[in-house]
Formats: structure tokens, sequence, C-alpha cells
């Protein structure tokens, strides 16, 4: 690790100085953070340790002509977080590989760490290492470590015959905004350069640039209930009921009329002429979770997640078998079609 | 994490059911590896975590002329364990994340993963989970988890005055056998193509490719003794000596003539008319350990390195002060260049 002087002009930027003076202790896990050969953290008693990481390329995962540097660094956390979130974890810290161009200035950098400590700090991450390199293409690499209850982890092979499948938030409003910015052409390098007029717009963005991982429900249902299936729908909603049904070798029956679409994806659909439901089904890049629940966990897990105000829907059931069905107003049952965001290299 | 489909050609070839596949679970540590959004381990009773990353980029860290795909995984894989010795840690599992370019064949991915296998197996790491993304760079960024006693954890602010300093190994026959294949003019697409009558060069090459990480010796000092400063050289002695000397706040004082020059560097440094003890003290891509020990701790040390059949040498000593300073034959005291291993972008 050691964030190493490979980096001549940004070493004498300081930049590893600034980071390091930025690093606080905000949680009492950590030990020993960025400075020496590995970050060092203990596990609340009980708990087992939970790992992810994930790589966000420029031109692939993001996009600076309609996201600042802060927006990259808030996404990139966000998608680790939502993964721990996804075990019924609680992240603890998080380690940075940055791979730098040179055309990155100083205050970018100072910028990408801002957006992964506004969100890392909402939940008490420690930002304890990582490395920088200097190469032909900008990119980071978030690693993020957690804790959870060993005998209660979701599992993407959790779902049981019987369970309710859930979903917590609305979904498409994401895809469907960026379909709507992109359409109309509008490119903002800053969020902050968004002028008052354009608070629509704006709103539409966040959804999408400022995406909030699942962490205070993911937590909320462990305490609460026993965790059957559980996954994080950043893939699109259809993909990942698909991924639940083959690791927990189930069928799994949506009911398209319980589906929660966005009230905006609703909104542009029509200026659009598109079809809500595909924003709902197959949009991305939104950090909801997908779980299953045995049906007499239903109660006590709504009264857990209603009392810390959040939303989500009842959206169909887990049955022997294979494969994603949609039921439609109908009655009539179709194969779902397993078609999840994809990134598309630019 | 999810090694997701996010590159339709690799998911074609079936590269995540091979990796999956494959997957074993080396150690009791770990509970789920590839195949849920978080990997989740446990620590050992009384133990703490230890996390490091390290990103490699093609030109930068490794150059495919004279290495090849496995030769790559097992360097990634013994950068981050000899972060896990450095600290007096166990490795535990490792993470992956993978930028393919599209130059890649199936038979490289599967011979970069079989190279850091044979490392991994050695010190059953699990190997549990990672990304995988398509861009313009090829680069990997492994990040491994390990153990320590929270009491007992090696550091680089942990050099105290009156501490003896020792190194583990001989240095400088990677740095000299190197420059010496480079002033040869010899370029390796394979190490499996160099031809019987090159077996010198082929060993040379193998402590530049095939860096032995120094997790035994790491360990049975743990046991042993206090550990007190230890980092590991992977960017040279000197400046491996100077960060010790500025985290711990102490000078460090160096006996140039107990300097481990490796046999390697002597006999190339007459073939080439270069000084050996360049080589020694400002070569890297060495894995060995630098690490101070009250001097009461000694000869325990000493005999528990011996018992597991390790070199080591006593080469100076902490005082309080601040700098690096070398003593040579005639006892005159100069302060050591600060000047390490620099990867040079190509």
């Amino acid at each position: 690790m050691a964030m190493a002087e490979k980096i001549s002009d940004i070493s004498e930027f300081g930049l590893i100085q600034r980071i390091r003076r930025a690093r606080r202790a905000p949680n009492r896990n950590m030990i020993l953070g960025i400075g020496d050969d590995a970050a060092a953290f203990r596990l609340s008693p009980g708990c087992v340790g939970l790992a992810t990481t994930d790589t966000l390329l420029q031109g692939v995962h993001f996009d600076l002509r309609y996201c600042s540097y802060a927006d990259i660094g808030w996404k990139a956390m966000a998608a680790n977080l939502s993964d721990i979130a996804a075990m019924g974890g609680r992240p603890l810290l998080a380690l940075i590989s940055l791979t730098l161009t040179g055309s990155q200035r100083m205050e970018d950098i100072v910028q990408l760490y801002s957006g992964m400590r506004a969100l890392a700090a909402r939940y008490r991450v420690a930002i304890a290492g990582g490395d920088i390199v200097g190469g032909r293409e900008f990119s980071l690499t978030l690693t993020v470590l957690g804790e959870g209850q060993e005998d209660n982890l979701g599992r993407r092979s959790g779902a049981r015959p019987g369970d309710a499948v859930l979903v917590t938030g609305a979904l498409g409003d994401s895809a469907a905004g960026l379909e709507l910015l992109q359409a109309k052409g509008l490119f903002y390098r800053k969020a902050g350069m968004i002028p008052r007029d354009q608070a629509r717009e704006a709103r539409l963005l966040k959804k999408q640039l400022r995406p909030e991982p699942r962490i205070i429900e993911a937590q909320a249902l462990a305490r609460a209930v026993t965790l059957h299936g559980m996954i994080d729908i950043s893939d699109g909603l259809s993909s990942e009921l698909w991924h639940l049904s083959r690791e927990s070798r189930a069928a799994i029956i949506v009911d398209q009329g319980a589906l929660p679409i966005g009230s905006q994806a609703v909104k542009i659909s029509r200026l659009l002429g598109k079809d809500p439901l595909n924003y709902c089904l197959h949009g991305g890049e939104e950090y909801e979770l997908l779980f299953t629940l045995a049906s007499k966990d239903l109660s006590k897990a709504g009264k857990a997640l209603k009392k810390i105000g959040a939303t989500y829907s009842l959206i169909g059931q887990v049955a022997a078998g294979r494969g994603v069905w949609l039921v439609d107003a109908g009655g009539r049952m179709s194969p779902l079609e397993d078609r999840g965001y994809k990134h598309r290299p630019s």
C-alpha cells in the first residue's frame, strides 16, 4: 500500500500529506490508517468481516462532461457501501487506489476525495489507505471492509421458496433522468454550475450522481429479522432478480402492478414517449436493495423499515422452480428478460 | 464487487465461471468467497484485521517483453503479501480488480490467475472476489486482508532509539539482474521460453519476476519477540530506511560493511563496472523485511529466524535524532541519499 511518491508532480503538490492530514478515526474499529504498510482494524465482538471492491474507469463508469470529480468520488464510495449493505453489514473502512494520468489537477483530486469523504463520513467509514500510480487512463478502485453477524448475512443464494420478494425505494428515476438530460443535450462539468432555473434537472441528476446506499435500511432489517436472499440493484432490477434466482436455485414471480416506478420515470417516459416500466425493470445505477424474507417476518420487517422512514414495496414471491416471471394485470405470466444496465466503453 | 459480466467477450469465454470453479477455501477464516456482493471472513480469536492494496500497470510496473502473465500475477500477489508481512501479520484473502483492454486472450488471464494462485496457495490465501472491467490500459489492483496480534504489530513508526536494525535476505540481486538482462538486450515474453543454456539468466530473472514475500519470517518474529519498527523494502533499502526514520522520528545509523550485498549483485557489478553497494542500497523490487528490535530481543529473534532457515543481517542501530547515516570502513559518517526504486511510466 503506502500512498507512495510514485508521481513526482502529484507528490510535489503534497497530495499524500493533504489526504493524510484530513484523515480521522471516524469509528472505534480503526487501529491504524494511512501511513503504514497496511491499515489495521478490529471487528466488533461476534462479528465477521466483509470485503468488496469496485473499479470505476473514465469513459466507462463516469463521464466528466456531466459529473464532477466530487460526484465520481461519491459514486465510487456508494457502489462499495451498497455491496456491504447488500450483505446486511456495516461498513468500516475504505482503501483507495488511484491511477492518475497527468490531466488531473491537484484541485480535482481534492474534490474526488471530498466526494468520497462526504459519503464516508455519513456512515463513519474511515479512509484508511490506498495506492496512487501514474498511467494513461484515469481510474479508481475502491475496496470497502465492513462487518456483519455471521448468522445473519444477506446472500444471493439465500432466497427460499415461499419467501416474499421486496425492494427498497422507487425505481427508474435515475435511468430516466439520465436519458432526458442526454436527450436535451445538457452536459454539466460540475453540479455546482447548474443555474437555479434548472433546479429540476439538478434533482434528476442527483439520483444519478449522488446515489444513497441503503446502509441504514440493511442494518434495520438485519436487526429485526433473519435475512434470506439479498442483493443490491446497481445493475438494474431485472438482472439482479435473475442473479438471485440463479444463485438461490429458485423461481421468482414478480407482480408487475406492484413495481415501485419512480414518479420522475413516469413523467419523463410521457415526455419521451417511452414505457416507464422499462426504466424500472432495466434501468440501473440505483443502489436500492432487493431482498427476500420468510412471510412470517414480513410485518416485523415492515415495522423496522417504517420506523426509520424507509420506503419499500412487496413486489412478488419466491417459488420452487427456475427463472424470473412477470405477472401482468390480466394475470398473464411471461418470462422476464435478463437485461441489466450495461456499462459501455466510450 | 460481483465479478460482473461487463466484458461480453470475456464473459462469453466463461472467465468468471473458470475463476469461480477453481476457488477453494484454503483457510478456515473464509466464510463466503466469489459469488456474493461481498466476501465474508472471520478473524482468529484475539486478532485484528490488516488491509493493503496495490495497483500494477502495464508499462509502469511490468513489461510483457520479459515477463509472463503468470509472473505478473505472482508479483502483484507478492507485493501485497509483503505488506501484510511487514505488519507481522498472516494474510487471509485477496480481492482482484482487473482492467482488460481486449488485447488479453483468455489464456493470458488464466495464466495471470495461475501466477496469483501459485503464491496464494503457498500461504493459504483465498482468492475471494473482485471486479473485471474493460478499459484502454491493462492493470490489476489487488487488495489483501490479513490478521495480526493487536499488541504486536510491526509499524513504520515503531523504531526506538537503542534498537538494533536488521534486514532479511541479501540485497541488490534483483536490480543487478535486471540491469544485466537489459544491457544484454535479452527480452523474454515468457519465462518458459528461456532455453536451457540460458539457465543463469533465468536464475537472475527469478528474484525479479518471482519475489518471495517474507510471510514465514514475519510470523516467526511476531511469535518470538515484541515487534518495533518494520517495513518491507519493495522500493529499495535507502528509501525505506528514510521512511522508518521519518515515521519513528529517530535517526538510523547503518554500518556499510554489514550490508548484505547479494552475490549476483557483486558478480554483475564487476561485469558492468558498477558499485555493488548501489544495487544493495538503491535497488528495489525485493520483498525483504527491514525491522528494528530492542537489543535485549536480538538473540531470541536470531534463534527464531535461524530455526526456519531464514537469513538476516544486523546492519545498524536506531539513535535519538533525525536522518539516516552511513558509516564506512574508516568510521566516517555521511548522510545516506534517499533514492528508492522509482517506477517509470514507459
